[in-house]
């Protein structure tokens, strides 16, 4: 059987063979990129879900507008209010099978083999891979702890024109870094000035431990006339509600959004009706304001015992910016005191030790930096958190 | 803003135009593709989504496999073998976001510019869409009353070597047809002689209203040694449980579904679990053999009133075969008794007098026969039937 030519563009992560070792018992994981099912409100849920099936069960069931279903448009516009962007018309906004499907869309509808997208570098490891199924040549933009370098940004977009610029401005998967409010300003200044779309992707923003970061790219385009229309945002439930729903949702300019829901109608038609009735019936409960609150308080404590264990047990063997918020710590291995410097080997003598985390390498879009780890502190409470490090520290 | 080329590919559906004149009061619709919601088990799909949230909230609301949760492709499996094929191993399925993304999924898996994919003339709108995508040619096989004309499609497969062969050889949307014994067999054994991959979409396989159908060709392959690694077969819950679940399946050859599943990764990350996870328990409740009984009965007694009226109240003017199964009328205008030619413009005037269905050029991917019509009698009583046919014989 003969595939198609752009799949030999992607390769098989190579995160997916580490993952392979993590079903041994015994194994404490930081590994993953998720929250902590204990902290989903599952009652909430439970009541959304009963209560669209009582209610309107005949569109909660049936066929619906490629679009989304238009409560949770609304609901998510207020959503989108509530996190600094008022006055959003719920018909500029799509929902899409969770915000993998929005970045899925950008790329369907915008890259082609010839273009070139810039992404940070290290970026989301799926964002790289889908996007590369396109065609384009995906090249990674170094980034340090107030995230992305605006300065090598805006050489790169005149030196290669790309068709989109991805960043992940609030604690980014696997960096954690926040985009300092000056550079975002600067990243809407080019967008203008350039001509170039910008795609932020906001999975984490809510996850904030102390103040609340700067506002989004979205929020802050008020501010600098002619940006908005060059400027594509991605949103998502997964990482503060409930990842299983495969609620995302994607706000861009006009005629982009029309062209993204024809790809989104031949991709799966719709996202389950089920589902965005359901996400729907939970944000007009006015439960999320609490869960918010829950879910940045205990993510907020692990992320500080991290911080503190990773110091006390290996020292200046490990260099990091302890994050504000979202679920990653992202580390460096400096070889200092005989300490080990390569990422991929630390995590096959970590699996022995009974603690998992992924190396960073896979996380460039190119020259990977193999000093670097991602650790996730989302899912293991202080106890275990304490104990993996100590293990880390044998490894 | 520049879009990628392969937008160029494909129209804004004509249908989407109609659809918008719909939303006028009034309206007797035969325009729909899909079941009637009063015929969904609202409390069997209740009883299945509370219980999932009861037992195993946390898998049911966690990210989950691409391939599919588990206990969803085991019963799936099950499923499978109600209808004809036993012994699946559920490795050998994945869950699709409904079946549109299984055909997605086979297209950006195998088609690329410079392919042919067949289809039948007519076929389903979206997957000609869905296809065109990716940039091959989609051409069109005439069908019959038996379904696909297997002697063009040989002839047509030696000429233009297509990629894939896509069949929707059961009471396919919009013709209704059903492919005879004998030709699916043909079929099988062109997939295998030709060595070309023979996609099999089988939305409608259960929806008989008198004897069961031939088996699927997935079933038949077992028949004819060496088809089985050319075939893939598209199966959904859309319209025999409820299409907003969006739960779907792929079956392929295992180093076709490893890349789908790749793809799929990339596209969505996986299928909703909490929506999986309903469909899961749904299924293991053992309802559904009661709820395919219901719905058979209702809809072939609709079927049987839609030909009656069609008969008594068109005659001559129009031509078509009485349905077996599934959700439409396929029918052509005969221009007899001075009566209308052009499918569009009678859908036209046919609104005017308050009754709507979809004119069939659309469904053709290349020449239509414009004086062909789709009539959909899922969703309207026998009573609504009546009246709307009164209505088309006024227009």
């Amino acid at each position: 059987m003969q595939f198609a030519k752009r799949l030999d563009l992607v390769e098989t992560s190579a995160i997916r063979e580490l993952f392979k070792l993590l079903g041994q018992p015994g194994i404490i994981s930081f590994a993953g990129g998720f929250p902590d099912s204990a902290m989903f409100d599952v009652e909430g849920i439970a009541q959304a879900s009963q209560k669209v099936l009582r209610d309107a069960p005949g569109s909660a069931l049936q066929y619906g507008a490629t679009e989304g279903f238009m409560p949770l448009r609304e609901e998510l516009a207020k959503f989108m209010a509530f996190k600094g962007v008022p006055e959003l018309d719920p018909q500029s906004l799509i929902v899409t099978t969770g915000s993998q499907q929005a970045l899925d869309l950008v790329g369907k509808t915008l890259l082609e083999p010839g273009d070139v997208a810039l992404v940070e570098a290290p970026t989301f490891l799926a964002t790289i891979q889908c996007f590369k199924l396109y065609g384009p040549k995906v090249l990674g933009v170094p980034i340090d702890e107030h995230g992305v370098r605006v300065d090598v940004l805006e050489e790169m977009i005149k030196r290669h024109r790309p068709k989109i610029v991805y960043l992940v401005p609030t604690f980014g998967n696997p960096s954690g870094a926040l985009l300092s409010l000056q550079r975002r300003l600067k990243v809407l200044e080019l967008a203008r000035d350039t001509q170039t779309v910008i795609v932020e992707d906001d999975p984490y923003g809510d996850l904030y431990f102390g103040e609340a970061p700067p506002p989004s790219l979205l929020a802050l385009s008020a501010q600098v006339p002619g940006s908005r229309e060059w400027l594509v945002h991605a949103g998502s439930l997964s990482k503060v509600l409930s990842p299983g729903l495969r609620v995302g949702w994607l706000i861009a300019p006009k005629e982009l959004l029309a062209k993204a829901t024809m790809c989104k109608q031949f991709s799966d038609a719709h996202t389950s009706t089920f589902a965005q009735a359901t996400a729907a019936a939970y944000l007009q409960s006015g439960r999320m304001p609490a869960t918010l609150n829950q879910v940045r308080a205990v993510y907020a404590k692990r992320a500080k015992t991290m911080g503190r264990c990773l110091k006390e047990s290996l020292g200046e063997k490990i260099s990091f910016t302890e994050p504000l918020g979202g679920l990653f710590f992202w580390a460096r291995l400096t070889g200092a005191n005989s300490g080990p410097t390569d990422g991929a080997a630390f995590a096959k003598s970590a699996i022995s030790q009974g603690v998992a985390f992924v190396p960073g390498a896979p996380f460039y879009a190119n020259d990977p930096d193999h000093a670097t780890l991602r650790l996730s502190f989302a899912t293991s409470d202080e106890g275990l958190i304490e104990e993996g490090i100590a293990r880390l520290s044998k490894a």
